[in-house]
């Protein structure tokens, strides 16, 4: 297998070690092709962060070098980076199939000024991109026409399984493609790099077709309205839902924002069947009897302002909740927003609502293999190399021990984190040299205007409010008046008239007996540490002091 | 059962809808017994809390009436908010077994300032305490000595069953007294309370012992240095970790505050067995072999400054881990901390160590009844009426259906939540006057004086920061110098300069253009209008605005 090409490197941006963000680079002979663009959803240690995007910028230094993108399926961690990458490198060719490119289009509608060289593939198409001998592979998923990627290059084959289960009875009818991936494997995959999400799972993940099953009972047997919660791209999941609807003499109304976008889109591609008579207007729902309606809508993971949520707290303008209404959340819990489901769940039961949940009956299945199914993905493509992707940390370290336990050798498995990169020479895997990989966060109207200092700033102004004071000196420094003291959130209004006349107090005694030749930075940082001591001995906390000397 | 006496009721402090804060108040004649005083933990919706209290305001209104507290086990949620209570009633009697007593003296040493009057009982006693005649059950539970207690009154019996499960092979050989329970459930209960943590998981949840067991195989087979994590309150899951590590040749380390502070106590009222040459203590531990350690520490919840958390982040002073450690999480995870536990969970892998969970292997055992247990309970004691307790809002709706299905009549069942009052006359029950029953927050030193408006201020804090404006204006309101606008926590510093002069700026020309005769305060609206303006349009936040005009 020598070849004078320069070696195959493999840059980790995003997706290892934490959820979501999945982003790798590839390079062959000078030219990059990303696999995926994700990013990652804010948890509460992103105080006021909307948005998590992977730190680019080694990219960027070589932008001419940036050839093209393939994004594996429609998951906002593997695409939802897209509007933010095209603007830094506009008119990249983007792969994907028919329906990732559908939803890929739906969201640029928002950012127009972005553009993008979409090029749909079909699973088992090869291609040529340049430098990148591309195979596309089919597989199944909790959103239909996924991917994984086969690269073929001078040094060997690197397959990429994108996010999957090996469902043996999908509702598309398009399995994982083994034959397909066996014949890849019958060549030989020097680098394999595979789903790890569920790895520390055992066994094997139902069947997305017994969640229908468990549908049609829950539909049949409810008398009040029902309401359905899932993921807006979890095609297959909504064409259950409305297949039980229909089968249980109701109509379906899709509410939320993302599911009333996505499923025409869907449909028209082909990938969602329903008759317009099945479907009824948000209007339309008042009118016709609770038990012959069913809404299918967002708000699954407890997001404050979607349709469930604001269902549970008794707050949506069209859809109010009675008692004898069933709620099915067809959804899985994500990581960091049990609270938020718990709290939605709790608020629906206040309302009257039965809450079917996972916990109860079977409405939901993963989207991603189980532990077992590895061993089946790993027996069939035979890697000569493995590195786990698309998991936390834990999961990474599980999915190389399954890979070993499967045979690929040890020196061959590599736990890696975002910003490390492997290179691959005649066959062989190896570790390269690190490079920069962190995160981008996105406020507001601000990409990169955010980072870890001012999230310290924050989280120090969450826990702990803010004190203003503003103290007048004269020429001499000698303070004119009363320093005025204001605070937000370290205590309760009333409470604050006297403890801030006696911070005030405070602050002018010292700023007095200082030496009124003392420069006002001098006095700024007294009025700070007078202030600081006071809160921590008057109600013991540490709240942000701004103070500010003004000389008249 | 006529009788001239008052109606008896239950008034319901803490303990439904939500996690923690036990509280109930029975009155008999006149007087009030609280049936556990317990807190509740805060979640990140309450910014900087500390800890959460029942509001007992209601309670102070008639200190003469209240006359003794039931403390039914040991765990925070049932006696942490005891050394808050005791400062507004002081010398209160407080009646429980000898372990809770221990805890409950353990923890008022260190509040000095409040005193107690603590009374043992045992499981069987009855005793007389004014008007309530009192019989206390043994239950088992996650911690040693729990009670459930029936008040016997005029108008019929109330049973509350504390925390229990109804493990057949407990650890200390003290199953829940099924016996006891159905003598009372014989002479007729009125008014069941019970338990219902679980009552949405079918099944029973196996024996504490099996957990013993499991350890034994894991600590047999680890080669490196093992840390064991669980709550410093769960005595017989530490019984089992030393007989486990003994029996593997491994001296044990308690590592932790609470697991040194308990322990102790624990062995020295005879609850924990174990004698001083097994034990060793910190700076023993670097000079004995890895594998002849077992540390048994706190921080089972991810809690950031507990010792495994530390060890997790490779910051613990003392004890660093290795490849090869295991970690074994002997330990539950309750709602709201899956986030904090994952991380710690990743942070081991990390440092090399393997990780052993409830996941992987069956190292934790719940100590609430599950579902079909309950059933068990409810058919022991045949109550003639029930009211769920000790669970979020789903739990309790699960818990009545349960008691239905058990035979309870259905206008006897009710879901309550706190702030509610439940009648007891003559065996029958109905709901009473609701009454003021919320929380308060305990921050630093103040308690009470953190309310929801500030914890709102602290919401905007977190997510948008903080910009404060001093403009200087002489006595005709005319603008003296340049406005000085400084933020916390909006954006990035380097960046701030362009921007908070642009702020400055345009703040200054629109106060010139304003009506110089205007009032400071208008002024202020002005400028704290201008700022939001340019954030919004700058960065699309909306922090919080101080604004200052100083008059010269």
């Amino acid at each position: 297998m020598a070849t004078e090409s320069p070696p195959v490197t493999v840059s980790f941006y995003g997706g290892l070690g934490e959820i979501g963000a999945n982003m790798a680079a590839v390079e062959v002979d000078g030219k990059i092709l990303l696999i995926d663009v994700g990013l990652i959803f804010p948890d509460a240690e992103h105080f006021g962060v909307d948005l998590i995007l992977p730190d680019w910028s080694e990219l960027i230094k070589r932008s001419d070098d940036v050839h093209a993108a393939v994004i594996t399926h429609g998951h906002e961690d593997h695409m939802g980076a897209l509007p933010f990458f095209l603007r830094d490198f506009p008119d990249l060719p983007v792969y994907g199939t028919r329906l990732t490119l559908g939803l890929i289009e739906a969201k640029l509608t928002e950012h127009p000024d972005v553009r993008a060289d979409l090029r749909e593939v079909e699973p088992g198409d090869r291609i040529d991109s340049g430098p990148f001998d591309l195979e596309f592979v089919g597989v199944s998923h909790s959103i239909p026409d996924g991917l994984a990627t086969a690269v073929h290059t001078p040094h060997g084959t690197i397959l990429h399984s994108g996010d999957f289960k090996l469902d043996q009875t999908p509702i598309d009818g398009r399995t994982t493609d083994i034959p397909h991936l066996a014949a890849i494997g019958d060549e030989g995959v020097s680098l394999l790099l595979a789903d790890s999400t569920n790895a520390d799972s055992p066994g094997f993940v139902p069947s997305e077709r017994s969640v229908g099953a468990t549908m049609h009972q829950v539909f049949a047997q409810a008398t009040g309205r029902i309401i359905c919660t899932t993921f807006a791209s979890h095609v297959h999941r909504v064409q259950q839902a409305i297949d039980a609807a229909t089968d249980a003499g109701r109509k379906v109304c899709f509410v939320g924002r993302s599911m009333v976008r996505n499923m025409p889109i869907a449909r028209e591609l082909g990938y969602l069947n329903y008759d317009d008579d099945q479907i009824i207007d948000m209007a339309a729902v008042p009118e016709r009897p609770r038990d012959e309606v069913a809404i299918i809508c967002t708000g699954s993971q407890g997001e404050p302002f979607a349709a469930l949520s604001l269902m549970a707290a008794g707050r949506h303008k069209q859809v109010q909740l009675e008692v004898g209404d069933t709620v099915v959340m067809a959804s899985s819990v994500i990581p960091g927003n049990e609270s938020a489901i718990y709290k939605s769940i709790n608020g629906l039961f206040r309302q009257g609502a039965q809450v079917v949940h996972k916990g109860i009956a079977p409405v939901h299945v993963s989207g991603h293999a189980a532990g077992d199914e590895l061993k089946f993905f790993h027996n069939v493509v035979r890697a000569d190399g493995f590195v786990p992707v698309h998991g936390e940390y834990r999961h990474l370290v599980r999915h190389a021990e399954i890979a070993r336990e499967c045979g690929t050798p040890d020196d061959q498995v590599f736990v890696v984190s975002d910003g490390e990169r492997i290179v691959l020479e005649d066959g062989r895997l190896r570790r390269g040299e690190p490079f920069r990989a962190g995160r981008v966060f996105v406020d507001g109207l601000g990409v990169g205007d955010v980072g870890n200092a001012v999230l310290r700033h924050r989280e120090q102004l969450s826990s702990e409010g803010v004190c203003v004071a503003v103290v007048v000196v004269d020429e001499q420094s000698q303070i004119v008046g009363e320093p005025a003291v204001t605070q937000t959130g370290i205590i309760y209004e009333p409470e604050q008239s006297t403890l801030l006349e006696k911070a005030s107090r405070q602050v002018g005694e010292e700023l007095e007996r200082a030496d009124h030749a003392g420069d006002p930075a001098q006095l700024r940082r007294l009025a700070v540490q007078t202030l600081a001591r006071f809160w921590r001995d008057e109600v013991g906390r540490r709240p942000v002091i701004h103070a500010e000397i003004v000389e008249v």
